[in-house]
C-alpha cells in the first residue's frame, strides 16, 4: 500500500468532485485502477478516505457518488471575544532575537551560537548511544536523571570553599531549558502581584516570564560591575521584596561581571532581608577573558537559587537545564515542575550528561574561547571602523553580546527595522528594559553568525544610521 | 591531562589535611609527583582544586600549607518560611501512579504501558536518524516543527465531514507533552479565579494542573457514555464557566467513551454558551473494540481546543504532544507556551514525526490493539476469579484501565497500602475526584505489567480485600 498514491488519487477524484453535479456518478474502481495505474488496494484506501471526509457516497453494486457539498461557512470566533476577555500579559509578540533569517542576512540578533560553535560531533554521537539505552523507552524521574544532577552539584562542589556545605544531588532539579526554570521559579517562590527585583537592563526572556506569571517588576539599575548594594537594599526594603533576579556573570545584555566585592555584598543584602537570589548562570561555559564564579558556591543556606543552562553550549535541540535550590524552596519548586510538565524527556538528559562527561567536552570548551574572542574582538573592531557614533561601553569578558548605546534622539526601533531592510538583524534595546529605555541602545551576537561577515555588516549598520541621526547631530 | 588522577591526588591531600594539624606544610609539587607517579601538570591542577575549594594555600617560593578549617555549620532554612509564605495549591505529593516499584511489585497502578507495547524498533530508529539531522544542533520554532504541525492537523481533517474546515497545520502547538498542554490551555483560556467545568472523576493530572494555575473546579458528574447535558447545560448556567475540560474517548479513569448523540448534545450545550470544550484525545491510539471518534472533527468555530498525546504511545522519552486551537484562543496560547518554554526540542521533534509516518507504525497500532485486548480480559478475568467483591462497572472498549468499585465502607488508601505491603501496586480512585470521591473506587492499569503476573497480582488484591471488609460485610 502506497500512502503518496492513495492521496494523489483523493486529491484527484476531489477535483472530480468540484467540477461534477452533486449527485454525479463517479469513476468505477477499475476505472480508477486503470487511470491511475495504481493497485486495487490503493483506490479502495483514496476511496475509504473520501468516504470518511464525506465528499463521496459508495453504495454496493451501485456505484459510487458525488455527495452533495454542504456549503462550507467561514469560521466564526468571533464568541471568543468574550470567553477569554482581555489578556493578562503583553501581547505574545516575537522577541526581535527569535526572528527568522533568510541566508543572506547578517545575523547579530540571534540569542544562539552558531553550528560550527557547538559540539555537533560529541552531541550527534550522545544522542547515537541514548537511543540504544533504556533512557529512550521510559519516563523520567520528576526531578530528573540521578546521574545528571549528580553532575550538576559536583558542578556547583567544585567552586565551594571550605565551611560551606555545598549542594546536594537532590538540590538539582532538572528543566527543559532556562525559560521553563524561569517560570517555575517566579510562579513557585515569588507568586502573582508579589514583587520581584532585576536588575536593569536584565534578560529579556525573565521579563517574559515575570509577566506571564503575573509578578510585579521592580527594576534596579545595574551597572558592567553589578549592583549598587544600597540601591539594592532599599529597593528590597521600599517594596518588600522576598526575591533578585540577577546575572552577575556575563550578563545578558550587558556582558557584565560582578567583582567579588559586589557580589560580597549583594549576598549579604539578601541575607538581611530573608530574601532569595535568583542567579541566572547562562553564560557559564562561555568565559572569554575570565572564569565564572557563581554565587551559589558561596552560599551554604538556600539564599541562591542557581540557574544552569547547556541549551547555549550543548545544542539548542537538547534543552536541558538545572535548578539547584534547597530547603523549602526545592520541595516547592518540583511541585511546580511536576505539575507543569511531570518530567523532562530522559533521552535527552542522558545525551547532555554523555556530551558533558566526555573528554571532548573540556577540550571543547577550551578551543571555545578563542574562537568567541575573535569574534568579540572583530565584531568590536568592524563597529569601530564603520559605526564610529555605536559606542559599545563595557568590553564583556564573556558571554555571546556587545551591548552598544546610539547616539540620543535616534529612533532605535525605526533603525532597527532599517537595518533589516538593509540586510542586518540586530536587536533594539528596549526588549531588555522593564521599564522605559535608559538610552537608545542595541544588542548585537557576536557568535551567532560568520565572523566574514562582520564588517559588511558594520558597513550597512554605519551608513544607516548616518540616515537616522537626529538633525543637528555633530558627533 | 588526565582528571581521574587529579581527583585521586585531591582526595588523598585531603585525607593529609583531615588528621596534620592546622597551618601544617603539605608535601611539595615534586613529592607529589613522585607519591602518585603522575605528571607535575596533573599535581598543579589537584592543587588548583584544593585552592579553590579552601583548603590549602599555596605561598610561591615558600610552600604549601594546610587552611585552618573552618567549622562546617547547619544549614539554617528558617528563613525561607517568610519569604515563601503559605502554599497556593495542594502540597506537591507524588501521584500514586508515579511510585516506583521493585522488580517483585506486580504493577498495576502505572500509568504508562510496558517497554514491550511500544514500538521500540521504530523509536530508537528515528532517534539514531533525527541525530544526524538539523534539528540535532538547531532551535525549532515556538508552534513546533512545520512538518509535524501538518501530521497533527492532517490526522483531524481525517475525520472531518464535508462542510466542515478542518484545522489548519497553524492551528496546532507542539508542547512537551499533554500535562503542559493542559498548563497553558488552563493558565491562558481560563486563568487564575475562574472557573472550569471538569468531568468527575477525571483526570488527576488535569485537577493537579488546574490548581497549579488557581482555577476553580467546577464538577460535573460524567458516566461510561458521558454528561448528561442537561447537568452540563445547568452547570454552565450556575457557574459562569466558559470552557469544559472532558475526555470523550476511553476516558481515565472510568475507560467510557461517549455515544455520538451525547457528543453532538454537548457541543451544542458547548456553543449555546460561548464556550471551549478541552477534549483530552489521551488514549486515541489505545482503541480495543472502537475507534475514536474525536469532536474536534465536527467543530468549525474553534469551540474545541483538542489535545493529542504520543508520549504514551510512542514513547515516554519522546514528550510530544499536540494542543489543536482557533482564532484568538491559538494565539493566546502560543504566547504562553513561548512564555513558559520558548519551544520544544527538535530532536524530539523530528524523532515522533519519523516514528508516526513509518509504515511500521500503522502495522505496530494493528498489531497493539489485541495485546491490550488479550490484556484487558485477563485482568477482567482474574479479578472475577480472585477478587468478587470487586466491582467493575464499565468494559471499557479502549485505553489502559479499569475502574473498579470496592464494598462501601472500605477504607481505599489502607486497602491500597496494604496490597502494596502484599506486593501489588494499584492507585486509590480519590485522585481522580475533584471533590470527595463518591465511592470506594481503585484504578487498575492493565497495560504497565505482563499479563502472566495478573492472576497473581490478583490473588493477593483478593486475600488484602478479604482483611479490609468492613465488619458484618455479606458479600
Amino acid at each position: 500500500m502506497n500512502n503518496d498514491s492513495a492521496s494523489r488519487i483523493v486529491a484527484a477524484v476531489r477535483d472530480k468532485i468540484r467540477t461534477a453535479p452533486p449527485g454525479a456518478r463517479l469513476p468505477s474502481t477499475r476505472e480508477l485502477v486503470a487511470e491511475f495505474g495504481a493497485s486495487p488496494v490503493t483506490v479502495q484506501k483514496a476511496l475509504r478516505t473520501l468516504a470518511a471526509q464525506g465528499l463521496i457516497d459508495t453504495r454496493p453494486g451501485v456505484g459510487t457518488f458525488a455527495v452533495p457539498p454542504r456549503t462550507a461557512r467561514r469560521a466564526d470566533y468571533g464568541w471568543q471575544t468574550a470567553a477569554l476577555g482581555s489578556p493578562s500579559a503583553r501581547s505574545g509578540r516575537l522577541s526581535a532575537t527569535q526572528r527568522a533569517s533568510t541566508p543572506d542576512t547578517v545575523r547579530l540578533h540571534s540569542g544562539y551560537p552558531t553550528t560550527d560553535l557547538l559540539p555537533s560531533r560529541l552531541v550527534r554521537a550522545a544522542l547515537t548511544r541514548a537511543a540504544r539505552t533504556e533512557q529512550a523507552l521510559t519516563p523520567a524521574p520528576a526531578a530528573g536523571l540521578a546521574d545528571l544532577q549528580a553532575w550538576f552539584a559536583a558542578q556547583v562542589a567544585a567552586d565551594s570553599p571550605a565551611g560551606i556545605t555545598p549542594p546536594a544531588p537532590r538540590d538539582v532539579i532538572v528543566t527543559p531549558g532556562s525559560q521553563s526554570a524561569l517560570s517555575s521559579i517566579f510562579r513557585a517562590l515569588v507568586g502573582p502581584g508579589a514583587p520581584l527585583l532585576v536588575e536593569s537592563p536584565t534578560y529579556w526572556g525573565a521579563i517574559l516570564a515575570a509577566e506571564q506569571t503575573g509578578v510585579e517588576l521592580v527594576p534596579v539599575p545595574t551597572t558592567p560591575h553589578g549592583p549598587d548594594p544600597d540601591d539594592l537594599a532599599r529597593a528590597f526594603d521600599r517594596s518588600g521584596a522576598r526575591a533578585f533576579y540577577a546575572q552577575p556573570t556575563f550578563a545578558n545584555p550587558t556582558g557584565g561581571q560582578w567583582s567579588a566585592e559586589t557580589a560580597e555584598s549583594v549576598l549579604d543584602v539578601v541575607r538581611r532581608h530573608g530574601a532569595f537570589l535568583i542567579e541566572d548562570d547562562w553564560a557559564h561555559d562561555f568565559g572569554i577573558d575570565a572564569d565564572p564564579q557563581p554565587l551559589v558556591s558561596r552560599d551554604g543556606d538556600g539564599h541562591v537559587v542557581h540557574i544552569r543552562s547547556l541549551t547555549k553550549s550543548v545544542s539548542p535541540a537538547l534543552r536541558v537545564a538545572a535548578v539547584i535550590a534547597r530547603g523549602p524552596a526545592r520541595d516547592r519548586l518540583l511541585a511546580d515542575r511536576a505539575a507543569e510538565a511531570m518530567y523532562v524527556s530522559g533521552v535527552l538528559q542522558a545525551a547532555v550528561l554523555d556530551v558533558v562527561t566526555q573528554p571532548g567536552w573540556d577540550t571543547h570548551l577550551r578551543r571555545l574561547r578563542p574562537e568567541l574572542r575573535l569574534r568579540r574582538d572583530r565584531l568590536l573592531e568592524a563597529l569601530r571602523a564603520e559605526v564610529p557614533q555605536m559606542h559599545v561601553e563595557h568590553v564583556p569578558a564573556g558571554g555571546l553580546n556587545l551591548w552598544a548605546r546610539l547616539p540620543e534622539g535616534v529612533d532605535v526601533d525605526g533603525y532597527v527595522r532599517a537595518c533589516e531592510a538593509g540586510g542586518v538583524l540586530i536587536a533594539p534595546g528596549s526588549e531588555w528594559f522593564p521599564a522605559e529605555p535608559t538610552g537608545a541602545f542595541v544588542r548585537l551576537n557576536f557568535a551567532g553568525e560568520a565572523p566574514e561577515r562582520f564588517s559588511d555588516g558594520a558597513r550597512i549598520l554605519g551608513e544607516t544610521l548616518r540616515a537616522h541621526l537626529p538633525r543637528g547631530f555633530a558627533g
